[in-house]
């Protein structure tokens, strides 16, 4: 097992929009829902850039030697609830394959957690879907409680 | 059973914030959470001051002959994962107790799902705790999918 001390965790570029997707693809759920062409859709660069004007959302990656090797989105959502906190939302979180199994994911969400916390968040949050049995596992490792029942209309 | 064709769906006003706090306190878990007191700790104010400034939130109240009877937030989410399709997020729905089961909460899910969809999302998503048994079947019955797992890690 090599160390992970040499991760860099960095926003997101337009350069790396595509190894992004191209590790939301490398996946059981992902690879039916993304397009990884040569050229990628133009549809992906599109939201990146709404990305980049959403002053409450940060799309970060875990850089390794140079490669982008994990990604991980987090929203700061104000709301009037628990006294006018806010909560963090914690998405699209993935680790390229060869990677994985190093601490990377771990080292990524700990980055979100401690960004939350830092906005003044009493709450992070996310979804995993029902079948990730191993990421539900890994997030009660890091402290988060199976609480929710996610639901999800997808049209 | 009174008609619900009187229902006006509109923003938020700073002068809705009490009721809303008094919403969300009128419940098991949200009475644990929040302090509804005269006048209404400040924080209330400074997150609805945040909130009016999310160019991509919503937070809309249900009104009746002049009455806030329920209330909704509604973020929408860009992000890379499904081709770059943004996300809608549900939060924070309550009825006043009152009001319930006359079809005033389907009303503000469904302008939400129409928000989201006219705002190019492909996929409404939100977490119920796991207790609130009642939420997860009116969700079902919206066509919502409770597809995935709502991990919290609270602070």
């Amino acid at each position: 097992m090599d160390a992970v001390s040499s991760i860099v965790i960095r926003p997101a570029r337009r350069d790396d929009v595509g190894i992004i997707v191209g590790m939301l693809a490398d996946d059981p759920l992902g690879r039916a829902r993304e397009r990884l062409e040569n050229p990628l859709p133009p549809s992906y660069f599109r939201a990146f850039e709404t990305l980049e004007q959403a002053s409450n959302i940060q799309l970060v990656v875990a850089e390794e030697g140079g490669a982008v090797v994990g990604c991980l989105q987090l929203c700061i959502l104000p709301g009037l609830s628990s006294q006018g906190a806010s909560r963090g939302l914690i998405e699209d979180v993935r680790v390229a394959t060869h990677c994985r199994s190093r601490g990377i994911g771990e080292q990524l969400v700990q980055w979100a957690i401690a960004e939350a916390r830092a906005n003044g968040c009493k709450l992070v949050e996310l979804l995993t879907h029902n079948t990730r049995v191993d990421a539900q596992r890994f997030y009660v490792r890091l402290g988060f409680q199976p609480s929710h029942v996610g639901m999800t209309l997808r049209f």
